[in-house]
């Protein structure tokens, strides 16, 4: 998606361990008209295959879940809702959850997800969305969570994808249909490239 | 606002100690639809303000605060960004950074929110949104980072006040324009009872 590279070339930033910044547009301030296109693609890449469930994961997926889910709902005239898991056991959330392990090779530490069964079962067409894809952790416990509920992950949308780590190798060769709206090649020395 | 109330009605449900669960519509799962709505009221609200910088808090208040932010955004033709502040101490955050302490009842624990410098700035006309208000707490914690920032707070939208507990009250009485979308003044044996 030329708009999203564009934006990342002028405001994104590269730190040390191959870390893309792009907190002044998409994960601390966030810039809701790009995020509006980004979920308008997303749902143009998808909207053949069914879906009647957005899934993402708390925080930084929310924004452009949310917008997928708005768009998948204002085209199709069906409410399609977004869930999100939740990181931290909260005290409002029930014991009847499905819960998953994801290791945060940024934060060096694990940390549970959980959705309440209420929320995703058998026969769910499930779209999951986040906002990166590199080694696929996230990725991992949210297809988990759908394998508990018996619902089907029909596809995969990702902001921004460092194709250079294994994450969507791995998951396009077991089978899965990803889309990434930016696919990055190359992080070094400051310097962002995108694939081909 | 009648679609937000009839909705709490619906599917709210209230639990021991004063809590309202609506997480099948507003903080686990999440109805886009009503959102947009949501922020299409709240802007309605604060339309002549001279809005430039929509302010939440992760995690729960994200979604209505960018359908907020959007409405803004198309309506005035000027990007208004939402920014969320975070709780917690990222990697990716830098030290430059305001911080205030909030206190969570529902939670019974202290967590310090943090936003970037970058992202908030003197002369910056800040509408706060989040998605409870009771005790006030998240409020006044994003209260101190506008006021760390010389920023000014010219509104605060709220989805669901607790009118019985005393954080409106305390606020508005401060001079706050505090404008909620449902008011609730009591939750009794599993009834939820509107002001009106």
């Amino acid at each position: 998606m030329k708009l999203l590279e564009e934006r990342i070339l002028k405001d994104g930033r590269v730190l040390e361990g191959n870390i893309l910044k792009v907190d002044s547009f998409l994960n601390h301030q966030v810039d809701m008209e790009l995020t509006k296109q980004m979920g308008q693609a997303i749902y143009e890449y998808f909207k053949d295959k069914g879906v009647n469930k957005i899934l993402t994961l708390e925080v930084s997926g929310i924004p452009a879940a949310g917008m997928t889910a708005l768009a998948f709902t204002e085209e199709t005239g069906k409410s399609v809702p977004m869930v999100f898991a939740k990181k931290i056991k909260s005290k409002t959330l029930s014991d009847n959850v499905y819960c998953s392990e994801v290791y945060s090779y940024t934060k060096k530490t694990s940390y549970s997800i959980r959705v309440d069964r209420s929320f995703l079962s058998e026969g769910d067409r499930v779209l999951i969305i986040d906002d990166f894809l590199a080694k696929g952790q996230a990725l991992s416990g949210l297809l988990d969570i759908c394998k508990q509920a018996g619902a089907e992950p029909v596809g995969i949308g990702i902001l921004i994808e460092k194709v250079f780590q294994e994450g969507g190798k791995k998951y396009r060769d077991a089978g899965y249909d990803i889309y990434s709206l930016a696919k990055i090649s190359k992080l070094k020395e400051g310097e962002i490239i995108f694939e081909d």
